[in-house]
């Protein structure tokens, strides 16, 4: 049988480190490689009140089928959200997907011929590069430092590369770093975007997970030319198991994308926009947000603590506001991916996430992305110490 | 501002008959539309202790992040269920997706490039065109009678299309003509599908809604080349708005389906796995789903009596052994489209589809899709009766 599948197929690929991401999912191994929240703060209880009242106010509605951009009470809730984190929007303007991901998908489906150019940071968000390469992308990434991308080499990038559509950022507490975007920075790049007339993909999935530090007004909230294209997401503020997320873009980008989601599933979840909606109705977001924020500091100082005690003074590291990630970079000549395959996991039983991974081109292998908002406090101590042994011996 | 879309958008349009729709979607409108199950047969009951089940047993891994391929025990009562109706698989063949919609998009995905053909029953169901028109096929249509697919013509495209990658199906209650295909023509679509090498999209969302006839084996249970992909759906048999499918494939092409249904949107929702699950555990599904039949067996007779009582003889009609759908030809001159805009909507507030938006090429502007589970018996004499009246009249 001659399986003729599309040319995209070739760059769709398992990912490399999956094997290895398996072995650390393991329930005696203490793992730093997941990026789930801490199952602690799902609010159990209230969600199960606000199921009862749904099934008794809307039982029947709730299980029928909606619409593509979403129940309406829960767009008008996002878009007063949206409006009081600095971002100008109407209903026009958002609509709900199956979580920040399919935002990704849906964005490179929209824009990206093969041989366009995306330009990400560098390392950059591992499942972004999963939505984008079915789409055939070409990749140009920029460095980062302490305050997100060098806008110096980004604007090379934008001045030689005809084909960039657009540029793909997590601007807060990024995923794999840790590292947040300053305001500086952000403004700059809208203005290089409006320069070169390119797009910007801007995924917030952990904005108001910040514990520390000053807030800092979203990329979109500086868009005068409606180029920002920005994810939000319920993932890590009520439940990734709701598969929840929204748009907010330019009204003809809106309603092109949500064309593109109706005909890649109709809709999200009926039931599970009602609970979000309720949710939001019956209880107050944000003493629900602030609950996790104060956890999520906790057992990020647990980590950073860690790191400075156990691990050599050659391992560098990430110090976030906010989010689930810090990133350590190892001396040149480790290996992260060869450490923990042959020392970590067998010796320790102790698991991250390679760096190598979040380089679309011209991998850095000595880094890792170390998660704490999954583990206890208990085991991060733990894990860190057997990590700082075993680096010990490796250096 | 330069929105430079990708090629494909330019196959991605609202569809014509949208507007229409939604003024049919009115409540004061008598909608034989939409595609909508009845809510009167939606457990909300069962769903809520099955919630409350799911809660106290497992909530914080409800609500968390689980696999792209899904719950493991929802995956295994399903390969049962697929088993039990003579597909042969397992749990490499098997994974949860959004809606059978979701798989439509994901084939379409894995084996479309540009200029691909894609061979579909005329007419065929209009959200699979909308989910397969952004990988820009050609589409090549056969004709259809009270058994299905005319074989005879089906073979003449393969014979002389050598860039057909699939045959795209609804061989149960086919949404819009409501027509089963019979036993001889499955077992000669698949020997055509090995004689030509292409694949075959089976999509089975209304299989198991037969209320009256003999249950005739899926087109997947005949395939010994691994060349059928089977979609099926909760959609229909338990409620589409927790977004439950899936997808039965060869173990190679499941994974590679599985990899683009992680990089579209993660998973589906883990909480309404649990939910799915939960209910088949504690409850007879096979029950739940005869309780369906009873109901739309009563309301089809209700709306095909009406179609004889009140409809001029120059309509011929379709009589559905299960399904939704009935499917109308008018005679020749008269357009549906028309008709509704101009004096079914305006006089006797009743909506239909017009049927020209089913056909992917040589449009048929005679024939209208009328729904039949989501309306009252009482809406669906007084409907029927008001289009009888009308078109008396305009004939």
């Amino acid at each position: 049988m001659n399986k003729a599948y599309a040319n995209r197929m070739e760059k769709v690929r398992p990912s490399a480190v999956g094997e290895l991401l398996m072995l650390g999912a393991q329930p005696d191994i203490i793992s730093f490689g997941g990026g789930y929240p801490a199952p602690e703060v799902f609010p159990v209880d209230k969600l199960s009140s606000v199921f009862a009242d749904v099934m008794s106010q809307s039982g029947p509605r709730a299980l029928q089928y909606s619409t593509p951009e979403g129940l309406l009470s829960l767009r008008e809730k996002l878009v007063l959200r949206m409006k009081q984190s600095g971002i100008s929007c109407d209903l026009d303007n958002l609509f709900i997907i199956q979580g920040g991901q399919q935002g990704l998908d849906l964005v490179a489906k929209m824009f990206i011929n093969e041989g366009d150019v995306i330009v990400t940071e560098s390392p950059t968000f591992m499942g972004a590069l999963i939505a984008f390469n079915p789409y055939e992308p070409v990749y140009k990434t920029v460095p980062m430092d302490e305050h997100g991308m060098d806008m110096d080499a980004l604007e090379e990038i934008l001045r030689t590369n005809a084909r960039v559509k657009f540029i793909y950022t997590v601007p807060e507490f990024q995923n794999p770093t840790g590292v947040t975007m300053s305001l500086e920075r952000r403004q700059r790049l809208v203005e290089l975007a409006n320069q070169y007339d390119v797009m910007i993909l801007e995924d917030s999935p952990y904005r108001e997970i910040r514990f520390q530090g000053e807030l800092i007004s979203p990329i979109k909230s500086f868009d005068t030319e409606g180029r920002v294209i920005h994810l939000g997401s319920f993932s890590k503020i009520l439940s990734p198991g709701l598969r929840l997320g929204w748009v907010v873009a330019e009204t003809e980008i809106a309603t092109k994308l949500c064309l593109l989601k109706m005909a890649a599933d109709t809709q999200n979840s009926t039931l599970n926009m009602y609970l979000a909606d309720k949710f939001m109705e019956k209880y107050n977001m944000d003493e629900h947000i602030q609950s996790i924020r104060v956890l999520y500091k906790e057992k990020k100082e647990t980590m950073i603590e860690a790191v400075r005690q156990y691990l050599p003074s050659t391992v560098s590291y990430t110090n976030p506001e906010g989010g689930l990630f810090t990133w350590l970079t190892f001396p040149q000549h480790v290996d992260a991916t060869t450490l923990m395959r042959d020392r970590l996991l067998p010796e320790a039983k102790v698991a991250y996430v390679p760096g190598s991974t979040f380089f679309p081109v011209d991998e850095e292998v000595n880094h890792c992305r170390m998660n704490y908002s999954g583990a206890s406090k208990e085991n991060i101590i733990k894990g860190v110490a057997a990590l700082g042994t075993i680096l010990k011996e490796y250096c």
